[in-house]
């Protein structure tokens, strides 16, 4: 037990910071009464106001709800090298510039907390540091964006276009007016990142992410999502593949006995497998000021507790890209015999093997929908752009990757 | 860093400690390499071999997996006053005999982290105790008996009568020959207790908890559930009441939204509900050797990290049972005029208001389905024993608690 107060430096104001320091006023009695140390906000600095070189000398602790990756990259090193332990939301900053951070952190005895970076107050990152770090995890999946997943839910309950139901969310305020992070995939690449560092051990940069937004997904694609009973999710996937990992986002179908399936609205949530436990899956609100207000303070109490620090990323984690899927086709040819033949050899050539089809008429045109077996990517995608190449093509074949029922436990 | 390994008295061998022994062999390597101390069995307690008291004097943690509460109780209490951390998945003997066992571990130094006696290894304790442990918890609402879940997930599935969903539990090994502990309730009674502790502070003893199982539900009850678009549950409820808590179990119809509704087969699930972080989900497989023994290895890392302890219970919590319910009310009565009106009299006059009901004829019978507004337990269960006496009953009115779609994230 100590007397002394914990100092919290607060560097941004904005929504989260704000829920921040609301949370901390409303719960430092209760926390002073547990661990000794009453946490109280030492300085704030906001776009206008404060000096951060100051707000850290003074504190005990950092809170860097700011965003961005500068000045914000130069704030949280100086407080890491002056041994500070730092609390951070920031998934853009953390999985851009993680070895040194990480570096500063050793090097000092400060220490790196993140759990309000990756959804919310789904402890995630809690879990993964602490309860599976006994445990080899072999893949996770996460619908980490909120943004994505409440527009995606969107177009699903309603029919809404994509642009109506982004208007929608931005309206609500689950989407920014600039909303190119989130639908892009960015955001929660950088998430994804942050989960395979600390699932697998190694280093994991944004830049190493291949990701794909929701941008190019039409009514019609959730339209035969819900015909075949699949979930059309933003997915991130994080797993190992021989003894290097994939890290990945793309939409995808999910079967709706899939832990995810029924994730709806802006909540995010993540499974995580591994031999040892099957699969656990914890789901919640991804976002919002309270929330990611409360991930922060849980971190805080736990640089109080001196509960374990979480790992550095001991290497570069070794990548691959040569990863497999099942596959949705989805081909409008023109209705003429021998087109099915054309196409199954051209997908045998390239090793598709083919799960289920459908064919169904429209007038002089014909829509085939196809589901494949798992399949190397690339020779899916090779066969994707040779079947382009077919005069009786009458679109751009669409191909969504399809997560398979045998994931499920 | 140290060089000494980490010596575990392991008490029982079945299921559990012969898939934990495993697994201390299976990843001594890599923990060694992380934390510095390379876990190792140094004695076991069976029923035929081992002397209890010398394993505790040779060991540096005890892992106690022998179940029942007499001797283990004997044995933990030696561990825990010999200042030893002692890892259990007893949740009865947790439930029960807390009070000594904490105070034990108080007076040493000793610890006490028991994760796998709740839900596997789906981290709820170590939420609870760490992530959440600056929130304020309103509820939690449990599915945390993997027998009771498989059974009537099965009926739901198949139709099969709860005799043979139990006898099919049985065979695939889901459910004990004698299953007494897990289709009462009491089994999902004692982990609810302990969550209730670890949620609210107080002490709740497994007497506290007020419980009801699965023995009565029909097939019948079943169809209905599906019929209106909800799924019946054996549900655990700890939450707070006034400057009260209540924590009890028993069946409950969920709507089809409800994050517990789509927890199916042997899986456990926890949601967590809080004002900030609105709800938070858990879930995955309840039970099984390589799940538990995950869970137990968990906690055994956290000791040799130096996490945070567990908090003791701080003072017995002060109980209530007075608590309100939704309810599905089934009757069969004499298909004749002014039977729903007085029924509909005797609920009014309980303040029992209904919020939805269908009548439909059963040759010269016919069948009243009502869910009613939240109500308070006991004024409900009042009116529905005065409704057993009309004459017109035609067989014993069955009541159902209903979770209200309210509580919907």
């Amino acid at each position: 037990m100590s007397d002394q107060p914990l100092k919290i430096g607060l560097l941004g104001r904005g929504t989260v910071g704000s829920a921040f320091a609301e949370l901390v006023a409303a719960r430092a009695d209760e926390i002073a009464r547990l661990t000794g140390r009453r946490p109280e906000i030492s300085g704030v600095l906001t776009r206008s106001e404060g000096d951060a070189m100051q707000i850290i000398e003074q504190a005990d602790l950092i809170v860097e709800v700011m965003g961005g990756t500068e000045p914000t990259r130069d704030y949280v090193l100086a407080a890491l090298n002056a041994g500070l332990p730092v609390v951070s939301a920031n998934k853009q900053l953390l999985s851009r510039h993680g070895p040194e951070l990480w570096a500063a952190a050793e090097a000092s005895g400060g220490e790196l907390r993140f759990e309000a970076a990756v959804a919310g107050v789904v402890p995630v990152i809690r879990v993964l540091s602490e309860s599976l770090s006994g445990a080899q995890i072999d893949r996770i999946h996460g619908i980490v964006n909120g943004t994505t997943n409440f527009i995606l839910s969107e177009m699903a309950a309603t029919g809404a276009s994509y642009e109506d139901a982004l208007a929608q969310a931005q309206q609500l305020g689950f989407a920014e007016a600039d909303p190119t992070e989130d639908v892009s995939g960015s955001d929660a690449a950088a998430k994804m990142a942050l989960l395979a560092q600390l699932a697998f051990g190694g280093w994991v940069a944004l830049d190493d992410v291949v990701f794909e937004g929701i941008e190019e997904l039409t009514t019609e694609d959730i339209a035969y999502a819900k015909e075949f009973g699949l979930a059309l999710k933003l997915l991130g996937t994080a797993e190992r593949v021989g003894d290097a990992i994939s890290v990945r986002v793309h939409p995808a179908f999910l079967y709706a006995a899939h832990p995810l399936a029924n994730i709806n609205g802006s909540f995010n949530a993540v499974t995580i497998e591994s031999p040892a436990i099957t699969e656990i899956t914890l789901s919640g609100p991804g976002a919002g000021g309270p929330q990611t207000a409360s991930a922060l303070l849980g971190d805080v109490l736990s640089v109080i507790n001196g509960a374990p620090t979480i790992d550095a990323p001991r290497q570069d984690a070794k990548l691959t890209e040569e990863v497999e899927s099942a596959f949705y086709l989805h081909l409008e040819v023109a209705d003429q015999p021998g087109v099915l033949a054309q196409v199954a050899k051209l997908l045998g050539e390239h090793g598709v093997s083919v799960k289920s089809v459908a064919q169904s008429g429209l007038g002089d045109n014909a829509r085939l929908v196809m589901v494949t077996h798992s399949v190397l990517e690339s020779d899916f995608l090779s066969a994707r752009d040779e079947l382009a190449e077919f005069d009786f093509l009458r679109s751009q074949p669409r191909a969504i990757r399809v997560i398979d029922e045998q994931f499920i436990g």
